[in-house]
């Protein structure tokens, strides 16, 4: 495949690079972007420090930066404030300047732990992101937030941040387990739903990762620029970019009762976007085969297309979901595929109709 | 005292009321400020609380905000990580929403803490600064800084947000003690050194606690339009917000010398500005009278015009500050009262230079 390249209008503004082996050639693309920074603090987790981590500082260092690394452990519950804390205190402890950088080596978790710190240490420092799943390349890298999950729930706490660059390299997608590339498959059939019919049916002809594998450039650019454009219009996630949240406030619920370790992210969103279509024409809101064509396209892929939720979670996912704002709560609808219309509805009308339509 | 406002068009901008008595008027202000707000997170300190913290939440209540309070221990200690995931973790539990607004009521420690919190949870919250200090008054309640100290340094992990409101309630000065009102002298006493001759002069004229507090609306309301100036010019701080810094980098390095319990900030940044003074007549910068000027305002206030460090408070102070990026520090000295200039120098002969300084 060809490389490619998007820039984001975002914060200062960042180009994301898609080219296979970039991966190689991070050190030069990272020289170029940051031109004052002589320190980057790697930050990766135990699955994908051993596979990407010596390539990725070799190519830092043939540059003349001074890495430092820092490897957590795989997993989400990695994506915490004592993680935070134990990255500021050792990047200040090594005397990290606001002219330095973070780069982030790994999928959402590390991405949005170490987002979250490098908006924070010295109140902001440069940030490479470098996303090594396909959820992180299709959603996580782009747009500019940062979390970390509380004991009161995932993502409560984090930033606004923009990245300085972000670098792709779909051959890192080839030690992925198929249960993680199907999951961010699921984030990449939402952007055919909410924004591009076209984009839909070519993901419907392409129902094995073989397949997907041999247009990845494609999809990783278009998925890419989707999400631009809504963050383009919508830094601050106050309006537009709520769309991006098709199927998830019911796979919130889903991760919820699942304990988020039943589930992965995608799963629940793909069961979620189901849900949300079925809703839709519940609603009179949504065409009618709406739900049947993205099950069509989701249960190929080994995707949940349903999941039970009790109401207790379905309550919970409501309540907490951050689109909510005082008594009211967006749900994010399709009138058809590739069209989406935000439905504002009172809390407790929206927790009634999702518990009743799981219920059937 | 009249009521005075500025605005500050940092952020989405936001107004400054000094008035003597807003306490009593703060759900009103805020109501009109943040109109979306259903609950209000107060934060307080074991000492603020019970000066108050009844007449604020009985303002806030007064105009039907639901009004929750948390009570941090007083002092230093509380600014930290630890305090911050309490924060974010009592707040979520409760079911913040992203229209609500925290209030912080207190000094600096209160403000900057709260503030981060604030600027983080849900990845950020309506924020209303009502200092109850004089240096949070002059300083830390105009700015955007937010900050927690870490085990490695102090105001090491933060993040830039503007309020929505800062509240000023002259008034309140009076249950400060000495050493406190004075110290925020020192910040006072800084922006007439940095900015503004005649406002030195003016400051010179009134040697004590009671003739400062006759024109006390004066000094918040010139301290904050000559802050406000500055970080209007450079909100992120990159350039000229520098020269807020005057007399802080010594300042730091006497903190530390004294482990932050010996000197408040105010006393270590007055001695530092009388330190910068003559390190600047020593490298021909400043005129020979500026050092004994500003000793001869600081003096009648009982703040201390020299202290001893250690070389390696010094060298600490230089490395782990934030002016510096590389191998380059910005010193801001003065060439007279009122003009001050940022001087960028080696961190290595900084350091000497202000060891050298200190022993003589």
């Amino acid at each position: 495949m060809d490389s490619k390249t998007l820039h984001v209008d975002a914060g200062n503004g960042y180009d994301i690079l898609i080219s296979p082996g970039i991966l190689d050639g991070a050190g030069a693309r990272i020289r170029a972007a940051l031109p004052a920074a002589r320190r980057l603090f790697v930050v990766t987790d135990s699955n994908v420090s051993p596979l990407y981590g010596p390539r990725l500082v070799a190519s830092l260092e043939k540059e003349s930066f001074q890495v430092h690394t820092h490897v957590i452990p795989a997993g989400e519950s990695s994506k915490c404030a004592s993680r935070l804390v134990e990255l500021w205190t050792w990047m200040t402890s090594l005397g990290i300047t606001r002219s330095d950088a973070v780069v982030a080596l790994g999928g959402g978790v590390v991405g949005d732990l170490a987002g979250f710190a490098a908006s924070t240490v010295l109140r902001g420092v440069g940030l490479v992101q470098i996303p090594t799943t396909l959820l992180s390349q299709v959603d996580s890298s782009v747009g500019g937030k940062t979390a970390v999950d509380l004991d009161t729930g995932k993502n409560l706490a984090g930033t606004f941040y923009q990245p300085d660059l972000v670098l792709m390299d779909p051959e890192v997608l080839d030690s992925l387990p198929d249960t993680d590339f199907m999951s961010g498959m699921a984030e990449v059939v939402k952007y055919g739903c909410i924004w591009d019919a076209d984009f839909f049916d070519f993901l419907a002809a392409r129902p094995d990762r073989r397949s997907l594998m041999g247009d990845i450039g494609h999809i990783l650019y278009t998925c890419c620029d989707i999400k631009r454009q809504v963050v383009n219009a919508d830094e601050h996630d106050t309006g537009l970019r709520m769309i991006l949240n098709f199927g998830h406030t019911l796979g919130h619920a889903y991760e919820l009762a699942g304990n988020y370790t039943v589930w992965t992210h995608g799963q629940a969103v793909a069961a979620g976007m189901v849900a949300a279509a079925r809703l839709g024409v519940a609603l009179s809101v949504t065409q009618a085969d709406v739900p049947e064509r993205i099950r069509g396209v989701l249960a190929p892929l080994g995707l949940p297309t349903s999941i039970s939720a009790a109401p207790e979670h379905v309550r919970r996912a409501v309540g907490v979901d951050k689109k909510s704002a005082g008594d009211f709560v967006t749900l994010i609808l399709l009138e058809k595929i590739g069209a989406v219309r935000p439905v504002k509805l009172p809390r407790d009308q929206v927790t009634e109709l999702l518990a009743g339509l799981d219920g059937r």
